[in-house]
């Protein structure tokens, strides 16, 4: 039977590109998998434990027999990594590989793509670059924290453009599928916008949680008599600093209409308890209660 | 044997009050548990559900024989639960009986029961009142919600006064204790400025993040796309209004101190953010994370 992918390039063997070598390897989609990334350890690491069957150091060498190439670093590592992507694949002269990504923001991942993966600068058609994002992950990384199931009735969404080769898209597709995940296209506006609100926002308001509460004289005694509310919402600040420092940046402007609109609600719900008015603090509490009832059940 | 309590009366028979009472069945540590509250269907469910042997909808009545009485209300019903108690216990000459409660805020609920159990005005004396808390909960509510197992391991804080009476202290602790939960002390100030950073800050943060999000012309897609991340900081959102609208109320300026501590942090990283500053970003999460992993693992 032949396989989905033959030679597929891992850049970044961590939570989510080593769950998706997983993943792909229990599904026996993949022929054979070579990681790459910048750390030596983390891709020894990742070969012990059977995410990847080889790698290089080297992006460059990496890709060069590549029929799709998996980027799964952060976002502010993305510029560099495919520049040498394209460099790679141009020194090879493979023109038929597939580039995606699983980067959380896509606006400028889809910029840097079009600029780096030009047919004139590098011999590389950029339309055969799919942006995309996995909506899956824990607070833990590296490639320890990586598993099969990651992905498994999952959300993924892509979001390619006009000139996205369709070809690429459908190959991108059936790969999700084939590890259990659903997938949905959109555009990369669309997706910034909600993805600030659904997930950049929450991670921002967890982490901004924990650092508040750091310099209370009373800390100890504030995690000690913390029940599983507090431990459910500040959960996503144990997650990686550098990639949501990359988010962040990377998303800026969806990110702070977001957070805008999160300090007008802090802003009228602190004048409601200042002026102790339990009327409309029983309204916002209720109507949210309801809102995420509905949509959780 | 004999039981810890022959006769105890509970009043509001939902999450709290329900677990306790199934805790302490399974322990054997109770003769006859009487229900007590507002709602005769929910008393009717709790005896359905073997929570409580019997019930009376009148506070007066139900407190009579009681060795201990156990108030799990909103705390915006412990006035008038207080005085329906005292005066229940005085029409009976029950002098025997201990008063504890489940509330989330504590100065208050002591001023109320200062008020109200004092020996000049009811003939009960307020030294039989012993202020607690139970560290545990569920999003859920009501007789259905109950579990024996919800005080395992938990912490339960009470905060007696220089006047509690040494032996009620020691009869709250031992109950708690048998249905498996630590007993801590401490003043009742200084567990109001704890909960308000470790409870009530956190819920208000999660139902304002719901309700700003209600009215995005995106809500459909931002509930399709959450991830685990964002239910999980929503989790408490699905609390009962009531409860922490009244919680919000008793607990007034601890709250907004931490409130307004809260919002200066946000101020500083939406700054942050604008400025495109990832260096201060970076260093907040990192101390985030670390803050976090250090207190959970």
């Amino acid at each position: 039977m032949t396989k989905l992918i033959n030679n597929l390039c891992v850049i970044g063997t961590g939570l989510i590109g080593g769950s998706f070598c997983l993943a792909l390897k229990e599904a026996g989609a993949c022929e054979k998998i070579i990681g790459a990334g910048r750390s030596e350890e983390t891709l020894r690491k990742a070969q012990q434990l059977n995410i990847i069957d080889s790698y290089e150091t080297d992006i460059t060498n990496a890709v060069k027999d590549a029929d799709l190439v998996f980027v799964s670093v952060p976002l502010g590592a993305m510029e560099s990594v495919f520049e040498k992507i394209a460099a790679g694949l141009k020194q090879a002269g493979n023109e038929k590989a597939i580039i995606t990504d699983a980067g959380s923001s896509k606006q400028q991942v889809q910029q840097l793509a079009e600029k780096i993966f030009s047919l004139n600068a590098t011999g590389f058609n950029s339309s055969r670059f799919v942006a995309g994002h996995p909506i899956a992950g824990t607070e833990n990384s590296g490639p320890d924290a990586a598993f099969a199931d990651l992905y498994k009735n999952r959300r993924v969404i892509l979001t390619p453009t006009e000139n996205t080769d369709s070809d690429a898209i459908k190959r991108v597709t059936e790969l999700w599928q084939k590890v259990g995940a659903q997938v949905e296209t959109m555009d990369a506006e669309h997706h910034d916008k909600v993805l600030a609100a659904t997930s950049h926002l929450p991670h921002i308001l967890a982490f901004g949680l924990v650092h508040c509460l750091e310099n209370m004289d009373d800390i100890e005694d504030v995690f000690r008599f913390a029940a599983g509310g507090f431990r459910d919402v500040t959960r996503i600040a144990s997650s990686d600093p550098v990639m949501w420092r990359d988010i962040c940046l990377n998303n800026q402007q969806p990110i702070l209409d977001m957070m805008k609109r999160y300090k007008d609600e802090l802003d009228m719900l602190y004048n409601a308890l200042e002026a102790g008015d339990g009327e409309k603090l029983m309204e916002v509490f209720q109507h949210a209660k309801q809102t995420r009832d509905k949509f959780t059940h």
